[in-house]
């Protein structure tokens, strides 16, 4: 099996932190790893939002995200359980995931207000 | 002549904001533009760190700054000026382009006092 790689925290970039989080889906996914305390389950992010996320898909955005230091992955049994670098990175980069992570409720604060839900023909 | 076409403000969505600047070169070149208090000149940034960035890259980094919502360009005579939207940004994302350029200047500093320069052979 394919060992699960994790970059050290001094190799994590800035770069690196925004391209895994400017896709809607990986922002999603890593909004919920960083809001819920203890580990999570792949399993639990095949809906996102009111998407499917194809099993395949979601282990490539699972990848990204492990890939910019955003996630830490462990295989138990035969689930992945995901739990955020939050912490660590505050130590590094202090206030920037906070300020993203504020700014994506803003925004989802405002669509959710603003825009009636349509359904497209 | 294409015109420029600039976001509403309403329209800037975080996820553009963070792809745009996941890219070094276009973050070097927004750092720039937002640190400098006046309009800057495309051709300011032929050279951008220690690379010499071609003309038509320039272009499309400024294109995708733009479509982003994070400078403003606008032709004077055979220049294109731009200055940054750091200001509107701040009135809908308060904190988030302030903490990405801390993250950022943060990592030059750790890269230029942990790193001797090396040349590739």
């Amino acid at each position: 099996m394919k060992p699960l790689v994790h970059p050290a925290l001094d190799d994590i970039t800035v770069e690196g932190i925004l391209h895994a989080l400017s896709d809607p889906t990986r922002v999603e996914i890593f909004s919920r790893i960083a809001d819920s305390g203890c580990s999570t389950n792949c399993a639990s992010y095949l809906t996102v939002g009111e998407k499917a996320v194809p099993k395949s898909t979601l282990s490539q955005h699972f990848k990204v995200l492990r890939d910019a230091g955003l996630v830490r992955s462990e295989r138990v049994g035969v689930e992945m359980q995901n739990r955020s670098r939050c912490a660590e990175i505050e130590t590094r980069f202090p206030g920037l995931l906070a300020a993203i992570i504020a700014a994506l409720k803003a925004q989802a604060g405002e669509r959710a207000s603003a825009r009636p839900r349509k359904k497209r023909s």
